[in-house]
């Protein structure tokens, strides 16, 4: 790929509004970050948020965009179905989908997932190591065998979800849990990733590591324009029946 | 397992109202002729259809099913969402699943497996040989390496589905097509199965080879009971935080 | 399944005759530990060790044995290739594998796996989580959604291993590291189950959680004698060629 | 990747001196054929056959290689286990194996998968037509949903491999039959794909689609060399033990 993928960046964008402490640390929304270290990685890059005409995410948007990377939490109940099946549409058609963190609840995950996409979770300021299990994989070029998060909220197993294609991470708590932090699935002609790391009350998205891995999933994920579907009726067989 | 599991048997139940030729084949339905070998070999079965009240489908059968039988085709659209989540939501926790023929475009299917579930097809009454890729596997038993059918409708790749976790059967057709016959996926605490033969034209469920296939599919997607999913707040940790 | 599944426990025997105090902790050598809880929960079980003739695994022996249990640690090496070549076609005929702890390293697994097999590890009686993954797996019926044990060596990533077709277990360590504890793989017609836990220093194999693990897993991965392999020339084609 | 992956082409080369029939279609031996497109194709290439010394894998060669494409058929005895293990170290540290045909009874092939590798085979002459099964996948890039081999041996399920990560074709066979002739699995750090076509009779490896998939499986099996491996005694943890 010579030019980097068309990335964009959906946040609810709620947070930030509601709470002082969430706007201190990201001033121009998680978005705003997100796409602050793509762009200065190369990525051509969009934003869109829930607020905006069709959250942002017009038909027009989806089909110049190679990557969606999704951020919500509060708002979940608030996406609109159809914007939903439309994004569901466009990933099976090739479109990379990052879902981070409290994403793991957002429409479009379960919609992909089939699953409740349940989890158990703490807000306790913890230690967090992510540890690389596929090793050699792309999304975690880079990162060595494990890295450090100083406070994070926990994740932790049961994850309701289909099994991954690939494990990418496994996260340490100190509280004494773990979970499967990084993980791939194909659907249709799109590659679906979900990273877990990202609270909204801790400076998750400035951790040089967290942009290693979002960036090199980007890359991961991007749309590579091979789609042949042939779908449907087709009454004239290929060999000749008696 | 001692007893052998609850099967409700589901069809949409229109085709045999609406075309002589289909009753003449399935004289009680396609859920009749399907209940009927299941009775046959112990097992203890409900049906349901399309237009029962709430689709036959009250959470109280659900609650007292082991596994769900899936036939539907031309009234898709007319199974209520709200059935549908009931339905997810009891297979994920842990009822199985067996999806058939045309119900690759059910509501329930394409909302377990997130994807749009198309292929191709082709009405020629051709024959179809099913083989058995996963050699050994519990559904598989009793029907050895290959079987045949003289007459079926076609269903060929590409078939958007997530790739199974099992590949259980492949299927040759005359006409040169290929297709994943017998697929399997673990969803949540179910176990779901797709099986593709069964035109309502033909009379694919008095086949003694596919009566096996649907019997073992039921012995294997059985609700298994070992549920212990914890989900959600978990204020303490496990070990002392500092 | 009526009866159970027939057990042979192949232990290397060698610590227990080295060390005092691992004799201390099993004086009936680590296979006389495994076989007396199995023989408790109503297993038929055999016993073999390194130092018998055929290393206790005639064809015989292997030819009436459903599951292998297999621990080795210091001796892998005295392993003879002929046996090892002689249990590989034993399980892609369908006997069951499990292999604990050290038993990464030893020749059978390797050969099963095609990888090295190789991990990170430390000796600091450190306190080990065991997650259940795979929630609802019949490996783990029983155990919850996790258990400890008190004192273990750690065994940690990355784990040199094929993607497990499913991940069972992943371990907790106080020190800081995760390992994909409990992992299944399909290989022919037979069943691979790889479970962690088992350091020779310590009570392992008395703690009532690995009882239930293994036990378990000897159900699951029993020879289920459903064997239609047919391998080789068919110069009859099932159609006719032009 | 700016530059195309440095491939070695593996060539048994018995056929070709054996038979003139052979030697007339490929008059530059198997391995010339498949050096030849590649190289037009742009990739580095170098070839080795099995009667030079050390079968011409070198750990030096082997070290400068990215890609090993593995061709053998009657001689697969022959090859030493030594260069066995050396070429199995060389691909769990990255190397991509590319096994084609009848290299899945290959020392090389049998030892990365564990299993038998064995399958059902026909020299018949039979026309093949090859599906893409994982539509998108890179290496069917350019060949579309299915395309034709006028004249090709048949190979057969039951195709003893373990369940491959990715299934990306499946065969139809005038005969009757179905094979997973395109398959991938990552072991260590290196990934494997067998591609079933190519028996020494017909001109297989100058079809334009067959040359395709091979140059597609290079760049997709090549070394990515994001090496992290670290294994053994790791005597101080991560985090304080009481």
């Amino acid at each position: 790929m010579k030019n980097k993928p068309k990335v964009t960046v959906w946040n609810e964008f709620r947070h930030e509004k509601a709470d002082p402490a969430v706007l201190a640390i990201y001033p121009e929304g998680i978005h705003g970050a997100i796409a602050g270290f793509l762009r200065a990685g190369g990525f051509p890059v969009r934003t869109a948020t829930l607020d905006e005409p069709e959250h942002g995410l017009t038909q027009e948007v989806l089909d110049d965009t190679d990557v969606l990377i999704w951020w919500g939490h509060m708002a979940h109940g608030e996406v609109q179905d159809a914007i939903v099946d439309r994004v569901q549409e466009r990933v099976l058609n090739g479109m990379g989908l990052i879902v981070l963190h409290s994403g793991h609840f957002s429409k479009i995950f379960k919609r992909m997932m089939g699953t409740s996409c349940n989890l158990r979770w703490r807000e306790a300021a913890e230690k967090e190591r992510i540890w690389t299990i596929a090793n050699g994989h792309p999304i975690a070029k880079g990162v060595g065998l494990h890295f450090e998060l100083p406070h994070t909220e926990m994740y932790g197993e049961y994850f309701d979800i289909p099994e991954p294609d690939v494990l990418v991470f496994v996260s340490w708590f100190a509280g004494g849990d773990v979970f499967r932090s990084g993980c791939c699935w194909q659907r249709g002609f799109g590659r679906v990733f979900y990273f877990a790391p990202g609270h909204e009350t801790f400076p998750i998205y400035y951790d040089e590591n967290i942009q290693k891995v979002i960036s090199n999933a980007c890359l991961w994920a991007a749309d590579h324009k091979q789609h042949t579907a042939e779908f449907g009726h087709v009454p004239e067989p290929l060999e000749p029946l008696d």
